[in-house]
């Protein structure tokens, strides 16, 4: 193995953590980051050095900057690196081509790419080598990019431990619209309203409008730019929505019309793909009734340990007035029974 | 004491729990179901007897029968029980009351009420005396209702541990609507939408529109009535979320319209009350990286255990490609760093 010379430029979590996984393979990273102390801390995280890189000895760049300026670093790294190959790692990529097109005469040495990983945490702090291991790195070559630029952000996602899957910038700026961006629109569509409902009412909430309305409470600065340089794909699905909406308006009156959305919701949601990228399967759930106290959860888990049966999903959930949660404990249907007779044997409170 | 008389009719999870609890309290139970099984299973769960009612001796029955056949249940039971009070646990309130007007002279023996207890398992089998202790159960009496209809409700309420809350009946189905039929509809919403989505794309499905759309995995039959039942409180405020996408819509290209409304829900989410009732209170997030193999989650939460704090709320997400999963432990900010700190030493990875 040939050890290469790459510049990250943005120490944030994916930046830092490209970092990381690229120093392990034996490689040379250096790292930029407009605020010095993000680069020194990844640094200390084993990203790489903060010394200035020589200029023509690197083989890539890396820009893992904001949604908002990733296009005119890429263009400034293109121009300050005349023999690398650039890319970004925005999760939007149709509009960063948009917006070079403008910038550069020509962007052969370009490729970009959306590595699909974690982004709840964020900053060089958690930066972690395994954070894209396994995890799908769309790759979006433009018409022009040239067969080099290609292969070496290829590389990076192999080297990363990522799985390279190629889409047209457009296809992938749709699907993140449909899986991601629309999502996160109605989430926040339906926490929003909230402004509009009295306190009283809001005591009556359950578990069901806690999970609808989680990842509203997203970071609304980076949600503007994701969103912001989506608009166009965005568009289209939500105005899609507002189709099935208005038509369910149309028919609120009408229960075979109002069972039969339900019902393409439910067809909607089994048809995302399993944990793990398998198919989805019917799971049965156990529900145990957990005291809200250091150590019911050690107990519970040692007891389900003990019947050997596999965790494949759980979900906790409060009583919104008793010191008690409920734990979902999901299992494939052939242990169901058994898990049941244990717990209850060992005195849990099974719901 | 004394031990009063209550018919039961429906034997589902909510009915057959009342009884339950009813019969625990020293009460006599007697259960009814139009599947005769129904009320033998419950029976066996020790909530009450399938013996018929001597009529005259009956103070309350308790109508739990699904939304669509509650009024005419209702009105049948004023009839055969002509000195018992009539209640039933439909979770829309106006509607009941409006057939009612329909089928029968004068009602003031009767009070509606809904308990708000966890539906997202069903049928006798699963009854529970404790499903109600410390929930918030609503009483929505009319005007016409009799002081002695509220007062045996209320028994009723308390006998079964609830809380009581007095609401009047549009009231209730309007903040039903608000924090729980309108939060279903915006889950089926972006579900149904997936049947545009191509399969490839659903592969860059992660986990945030999984939690958006869990809900809409519900019964379509239940829904349908409940909806149903409730369709005037449900298209005012889906006007109003219409009105909010027609604004996102028309400031796509807005860039501080889009952060404003992502606040917007960011607000929303957190106008929420916490768990158990409690206001809500900043947590912070600790996420353990678990092998998905029996015993990793025993051995993790012994090892938190070990370090003596409270988890106030956990998540488990699924890499969708490695055999892993993370941990999202939340735990009250003073403990984050000890928590942080031990698991390290115990050799858990975190992110």
């Amino acid at each position: 193995m040939t050890a290469r010379r790459v510049v990250v430029i943005g120490a944030g979590l994916v930046g830092a953590s490209i970092g990381c996984a690229l120093t392990r393979a034996g490689h040379l990273v250096h790292l930029e980051d407009r605020v010095a102390s993000h680069a020194v801390v990844a640094a200390g995280r084993s990203a790489g050095t903060t010394e200035p890189a020589p200029t023509a000895d690197v083989a890539l760049v890396v820009v893992a900057v904001p949604p908002d300026a990733v296009a005119s670093v890429v263009a400034d790294s293109l121009e300050r690196f005349p023999d690398a190959v650039v890319t970004d790692v925005a999760s939007v990529k149709a509009s960063v081509l948009a917006a070079l097109d403008a910038l550069v005469e020509e962007a052969g040495r370009y490729c970009g790419s959306h590595p699909m990983a974690g982004s709840q945490l964020s900053g060089p702090i958690t930066a972690d080598p395994e954070l894209f291991t396994d995890r799908t790195w769309v790759l979006t070559p433009h018409e022009a990019s040239l067969p080099k630029a290609t292969e070496m952000v290829e590389w990076l996602a192999r080297e990363c431990g990522a799985r390279v899957v190629l889409m047209d910038a457009r296809d992938h700026d749709q699907a993140v619209a449909q899986v991601s961006h629309v999502p996160q629109i109605m989430s926040s569509l339906t926490a929003g309203h909230l402004r509009e409902v009295p306190a009283e009412h809001l005591t009556l909430a359950g578990q069901g409008i806690r999970d609808v309305t989680r990842i509203a409470g997203s970071d609304p600065v980076l949600w503007r730019q994701i969103i912001g340089a989506n608009a166009a794909a965005v568009r289209a699905e939500l105005e899609a929505i507002r189709a099935d909406l208005d038509a369910l308006l149309a028919s609120l009156d009408d229960p075979a019309a109002i069972e039969a959305f339900i019902s393409q919701g439910r067809a909607g949601v089994r048809s995302l793909p399993g944990k793990h990228g398998t198919p989805p399967r019917d799971l049965q759930q156990v529900v145990i009734e957990i005291p809200d106290a250091p150590g019911a959860l050690a107990r519970l888990f040692a007891d389900i340990e003990g019947v050997g049966v596999n965790v494949e999903d759980l979900q906790i959930e409060h009583d919104p007035a008793r010191q008690v949660g409920f734990l979902s404990v999901m299992v494939v249907p052939e242990l169901a029974e058994r898990l049941t007779l244990a717990m209850l044997d060992h005195g849990w409170h099974l719901r």
